[in-house]
């Protein structure tokens, strides 16, 4: 069993030092919040029919292009479980990693509100593959059982993985070919794009994508996601599924400001592409320490590593940061826009300094 | 049939003047603004582990009494969704009246989230009482039945009625005695204790109240609302109910520390019993005027006033307010925190002009 | 408030004289009974793949006409609840009486299986009218509102009144001009078609039905009704909504067997035309008598009926029967395919005589 | 991936010759029939209130012992969802094999239903124990997780095996332990029982279970399951939770008159001791042939054997049974009450002859 984000037993205790637990511990970036001052001027028609919430809706369909239809919400979990219910009926199956955010730390949001059951694999990686898939199709057409409807993905995976673009154009069209549809959770899609070179276009609906979590809270907003449809038929009852499942934010000015400020002059790839070099920037300094062992180079913002369990134990009364994998004692350190150089290297070097005593005891 | 705040149909048009619309199209109060750019220092915990939102908290139970147990969620149609799913199983029933906006403005949520079926009565006022209530519970106990188990009454009613402390608490009485709870929807229950002269616990859990869903949107702030248990049992399952509702803020220290601008001090009675004093004002300004009667009186913030058709058609290019009742001619003057005594001499001023024209011409 | 076949405040109490409580307090008819006995010969596939169902099957559709696509489930409700399931989706509603069986006598199965609000309207009768539901129509379009998407019908009612067929086609007419959907409640459609002069095909898909519930328990089945389609994408995806709502019978030849052997030779409208014809009878005995007010004419198989209150509490003594509104003390007197003439007799000389003496004495 | 009895691709195409399909295949034993006959007599109180219903609900407490609760519903994965409803709230988990029906077999009735998440866990044979388990409870009391409530176990399993009486014991004492529930799918409890040499009550409630789906339908009932709750918390609610989800039968005496038939006299014991004892009959006359490997010794009434694929193929033209497990070749054949010796005689013959000559071709 691996503990997770959010996994109250594994909660982060020592925050003295520097903060590598999530990008969800950091605050918004100073021009978010530079933006939601600006926006709280006069009274605002409210639930999104004002202008700074049309010219959000624009800024997206210029990212996505064409056809892309926007609609914010609150957070990342409503983005995911709401893509997922526009797609889906009570007796389809959505198809995911077993590693899945919507299968592990949603609560069981996707079930409670699709009615739907999941079906998962199990994953080296994170990633679904179509041959994974395959053998979840063998009930097709046998009312005993839900049918596959929707495969749902992370880019990046929960396990700080990528998926080069055309494992991505694979999956839309195993899934096309077999009446299904494809949902990109991109609660990360900057630093995914960031880290692949791609525009956010390029890294989703380019790639058959039909619906997208694009998200905002993880890459410098105080609050507010996006769910975007590639498919018209999806965007046609939206307003009512995001209404019934209480997504729809009355002073909706402030989540389309803060998505303006991400998007314009290009914030979004700026403040991700530093939290992956943060990440890439503490891989090095601790690659080779006695006693650390990098398990997983970062790909995007997060790093893994193997520590004796008693450095981790020390490591925690000062510093911010999940243990990932109890058994095996790997540790979690993740970066955000907000995290500094000299954070880096103060970590870094305590980091080293516990494992090698720790290693030096052993 | 009755317009509401958010019927499209209805939808206020002119922006150019004063906007007397709805408390939420105002934005947030400037305390509340700089509350948020306070708590945007460093990181902090996710999910509400942070030191903003116990204190927080601490602040409610402070205002709400020893033993009240609040969770911040996003929004009201979620304080009041997710207060009666701690009360009710899906073969219970909702009381409400038929003007609720858990039975009238919500898309169903209620219904969708809960399974269960609201039980609606006709009202003079938008109050309940237990005369109207008790041929509802004709079918205890017969299987073929939902089942009564909430009674949700709102403080201020949605038709801007006040219930006086007593008939609360003959609410409360009633349900207790026969097997229920009693849900106070407080979306505006600052405006209510502010023209009672109440305490925000004595407007609520001194009188019985079970569970509560605190306004925080419509009285100043940007985003998010509170649910307040008083009972232990509600709030002990509650964190799974609001994950799983996807109402878990993963940056809570930004509503707590919203809460904290708007409790301290007393900042939620300043920007309520402003509000209401302007209803009170415009009400003056309009009573006696050829072509206007004041439909109902302003017991908090909102005036309903009649006016010929022609005025209110001529009124609604200018100005954002509501038509609520299509057949009598009636609109609904909504003030907030944000409107001022000017706004209120320029629209009455408006208003007078336009209905003595009109009402000449006819 | 009334009280309902169900309601078991009001349940009959004496079973020592002939029985009017309801036509589901009958038992199977013999050739139903004798088609079972059939039908229990050897193995047959399960769920519905076995001779016997296919033969059914083919003969509703010739009842009912070509293109008409039928499933057996257990009960009325569960035929009404997956009716509508296949129409609508969680953010529409479903337009019924306020009397109807959906809304009233299901527990909530409605609105806990479909996710969906009902919007419910007073009637004189029982029955819907197109300028009774065009208000309902006022929120389309309105995110804020579950939008209206299927009209309801029971046809006979729940009051034992009929519509005319240009009442029904109207219904249907304004459900297709309006985006809806119609659904016909046939729970007693076999008195309804037979108190009219119509085949089944007549009195349902002719008219304009989209989905139709064909009873068969309140007319000498043991168990078992039909869902039938009238669109074939509602009947597309329906096997799994059927598996998923508890409704897939493994042995279905049994259910199919008994509907064999109701619709072969006409069996339905002789158990059907017998019941009106029963309930004639009883009203023609009771008319004239004293302390006797026949409050609604038979149209089908059940007589509404004034007493004194002190009769009705004397007959509840001896006869099963339902009090259907204790303000006005209307009984309701139904019969079934087993009502005997002799048993009509019985009882309405009971009637007259405990009516006359209970009108003497006040 | 395996198929299972009502994949729809691996259905049994031949009915010529005996079945060896499925116990659901069978029809109605004749004292069951009889019994149906004998409980048409007259009218009779509905949902449950008449005298047969009464007798046959005390019939049940005196075979599982006092404190137990029976309902009657009119199917197997109805029992098992029902019985999960009454344990668990949408935030929960239920705890269950892999190969579960509820798992697999059940359209994702409970996800639907429940709005739980099935937490599943991979077996070598059908059977949880509390180490396989313990990993599932690592996020007790961690907000972003269903948190597990219930356990649920088939005796017999979907594959054929058997729980010795002390390792469901252990497992009820770990549910307890756990603040968890103890869920037994016995729709062929009677089966193994029988196998066991135990009283249905040493078989489920003397070793701790919470509750009960006590099979009917495929020990010889034409259709009909009981739920038994051994904690009267949950009797309190499940009769609204039964009507809810459509299976409140009004006819009940005709569910109530076939569980009578089963259980006075022992039938249920003789005819799942047949059922077995057929099935060993089987296996041993399969032993040793050329060509047949007995996969799985039957525990109870099903015998998984391997053959030559094209022998396979070849007695599905005749015989009707399940290809259990394509890859492997592997076939279940199961027996029934009504399966005779004779037929088992020329079923065996038929599988040693063909498996022979493809054996000898190969």
């Amino acid at each position: 069993m691996t503990a997770r984000d959010d996994t109250t037993a594994a909660m982060p205790t020592g925050m003295s030092g520097p903060c590598f637990a999530s990008d969800n511990y950091a605050g918004a970036h100073p021009s978010v919040l530079a933006a939601l001052a600006r926006a709280n001027v006069g009274p605002a028609r409210a639930y999104g029919e004002d202008d700074i919430t049309r010219a959000a809706r624009e800024r997206i369909v210029a990212e996505l292009g064409h056809g892309a239809e926007p609609f914010f919400v609150f957070l990342g979990t409503a983005a995911n479980v709401l893509s997922l219910a526009a797609m889906t009926r009570p007796h389809h199956a959505v198809l995911c990693a077993e590693t899945a955010h919507i299968n592990v730390d949603e609560c069981g949001a996707p079930e409670k509100h699709l009615g739907a059951k999941l079906y998962s694999v199990s994953t080296p990686d994170g990633k679904l593959t179509p041959e994974l898939l395959r053998p979840l199709l063998v009930h097709k057409g046998n009312e005993h059982h839900n049918q596959p409807r929707a495969i749902s993905i992370a880019q990046c995976t929960e396990l700080g993985t990528l998926y080069a673009p055309d494992e991505v154009r694979a999956l839309a069209d195993f899934a096309h070919e077999n009446g299904m549809f494809l949902h990109m959770d991109g609660a990360r899609l900057a630093n995914a794009a960031a880290a692949l070179g791609l525009t956010l276009r390029q890294a989703s609906s380019d790639l058959g994508v039909d619906a997208l979590s694009l998200g905002g809270t993880k890459n410098g907003l105080m609050f507010g996601e996006a769910v975007v449809f590639f498919r018209p038929e999806f965007a046609a009852e939206f307003p009512y599924i995001r209404k019934q499942a209480l997504q729809l934010c009355s002073k909706m000015r402030f989540i389309a400001a803060q998505f303006l400020a991400l998007l314009e002059g290009g914030l979004w790839r700026e403040n991700a592409s530093h939290a992956n070099a943060m990440a890439t920037l503490l891989a090095q300094r601790l690659a080779g320490a006695p006693g650390v062992v990098i398990d997983q180079q970062p790909q995007t913002n997060a790093v893994f590593v193997q520590l004796p369990a008693a450095a981790l134990d020390r490591l925690h009364e000062r510093f911010a940061f999940y243990t990932w994998d109890f058994e095996r004692n790997v540790a979690r350190f993740m970066t955000s826009f907000a995290t500094t150089p000299d954070e880096v290297e103060t970590f870094a070097a305590a980091v080293r300094a516990i494992a090698g005593e720790e290693t030096a005891k052993a």
